[in-house]
């Protein structure tokens, strides 16, 4: 079966970066997928990173090896880990980026410190190059994980903000902003029984669409977005530019 | 034959769409080419991508699936459609995007409708994810566009511009401005015989270059662009930004 | 084994070019790796496409085609040639974007002009669709360089800036600054030893430091970057925005 190497970095497209790492694997290993899932992660921002990685991770098939380079420790005593899950394998600075991964999924975790399969020369500053690319190439080729380091019992998480319920308000937030301006937040479509208004900034919407093409051009509505949760859309609009909001900003939702 | 299946898409390359629709693919199967035409389409803008779509699909191999995923009617009534011409597969929403291919190429056109080739669960809002790319994915193992829904006479057609010829003037328009600056028109070259003056904003052209290298740094120039029609260019510069054009503004030939 | 072709353009992603080119290669040949380095080189910037590709090429695997597509003078009486390396082919117009390889690494140089491995027909703005793919596309299935046109014995080379020394003190520049704004001179490590003080515009450091974690978000920092040359950077922020610096402007060592 032929491997997928699925890469997340916040590298950007203009740089050496992506294709010296592309190419370090390639080196090893010719008969693999490369897929870029973003290289447009903002520099350093973790949180992100791991909101983009968490959308779209479970549609890879079984076997798909994750390549995630948000590194703003590179160099330091961070460590990086792999994350064996029942269907895939995680590499990624152990900084907090995979904590969307649950505890049940988690097969196995290992260090990666075996220098045997990273570059011979090592950066300060570009370890994505010089041990993620590398390391992905072997696992690829069927490495085992317990090859790259001792067993670690546990890995950095770090606390991903979640919706706060008093009463019948709840207050959630929005996590990233698409490029389409839609506002993507953490408010499961679960929590959204019964919802009689919702409101960001200013602005209240009263009903729960199904789709844009329901309202007009320009009209601000919410709906379920394609990961499951609260989106507010300007149709055929940026709704993030008209209302000005930033990922982070508050959103409230208020039930019956 | 190792098949391609080309994406045109408005989604950008920060967020996590692309990555889910090749997710969704190559879990279907992982030995086929995904090329990227662009996913910088202008949101929603059916024209732009009809445009940059046209410019391009000739030059893939025989059995290319193109999937065409711009897409503002997303949830809504519209249909999906597939186009089978005698070269390629056209997968798209049926809302003019494919109104540049010719009754005469088109062998069948099949409405996108069985579930049996859908995922499992579908959001109102990423088609792309959902129907478009396991669609895409069981067309490139051989599954016959047929299987997908029924069949339909006809498909949606948008007006594409075209210039207007009154005595001896043309009066075209800019299609598209590349990452260059050059102004694309649909002036065909066959127009341009016997050309004595061109003219876009303020500016008067009076000759057809051959290429960018024959004139000074600066200066504007007329010229046979790749795709067969009139380009205005600024040599070594950006004729857009220095002539303050946009897409749909008008140029004028006159003719001898 | 299965070969790579890697591409270097400034045709940026919108637009159909690069999409254009890779069908262009699939449809000659399918069973290959097509590696995008970089689309986003600033127009007609040979300098910086030069440096782009000189800090990744060596990772690629042996047997890799750089197709190369920067090229101001297309159209024109300029040159396309073909160098082979010990370990790679490289295709680009003549105008010193490969100066970076050195003459020793160099075992022969060929003119492409044998129109039987080009496009049918050549439009004079697009080179890379209608020469530079279908010659890599062949290339890849193993044409031998000497079939693509006259054996030459030099090629175009341009002056890549290097840094001056006078005493005690090494006048560097700036050579890229990446998408983190990060300064990439063109001071090789070599250069540093016995560093006492390193000065970019009005700003003084005093120490190379190993990792950016070492220091304080926002401090700015000198280090060995990951192409082996001085690298200005600021802790988790942007330097060349923080200090205004561009490309070309002076950085100076000092040392004891």
């Amino acid at each position: 079966m032929k491997r997928t190497i699925a890469l997340i970095t916040d590298f950007g497209l203009k740089d050496n970066y992506v294709a010296s790492m592309k190419a370090v694997i390639l080196a090893r290993n010719p008969y693999l997928n490369i897929v870029d899932i973003s290289h447009e992660i903002t520099p350093q921002n973790i949180l992100e990173g791991l909101y983009i990685l968490r959308n779209c991770y479970s549609y890879f098939p079984r076997g798909t090896i994750f390549v995630v380079v948000v590194d703003p420790g590179v160099g330091s005593q961070r460590k990086i880990i792999c994350i064996k899950t029942k269907r895939y394998l995680f590499l990624a600075p152990d900084n907090g980026i995979l904590s969307f991964i649950s505890d049940e999924a988690i097969k196995e975790i290992h260090e990666v410190s075996n220098k045997r399969y990273f570059m011979r020369s090592i950066s300060n500053t570009f370890h994505g190059r010089d041990i993620f690319a590398p390391v992905a190439a072997y696992l690829s080729k069927g490495l085992k994980p317990s090859m790259l380091g001792r067993r670690l019992d546990s890995f950095k998480k770090i606390r991903i903000p979640s919706p706060k319920i008093e009463g019948k308000t709840i207050t959630g937030s929005v996590i990233l902003i698409d490029k389409f301006g839609n506002l993507i937040t953490n408010v499961n479509k679960k929590l959204l029984k019964g919802t009689k208004v919702i409101q960001i900034k200013n602005r209240k919407i009263k009903k729960i669409s199904n789709t844009y093409a329901q309202s007009e051009p320009g009209s601000l509505i919410a709906l379920i977005g394609s990961s499951g949760t609260l989106e507010i859309s300007m149709v055929n609009s940026n709704a993030a530019k008209a209302l000005g909001v930033s990922t982070g900003d508050h959103i409230f939702v208020k039930r019956r």
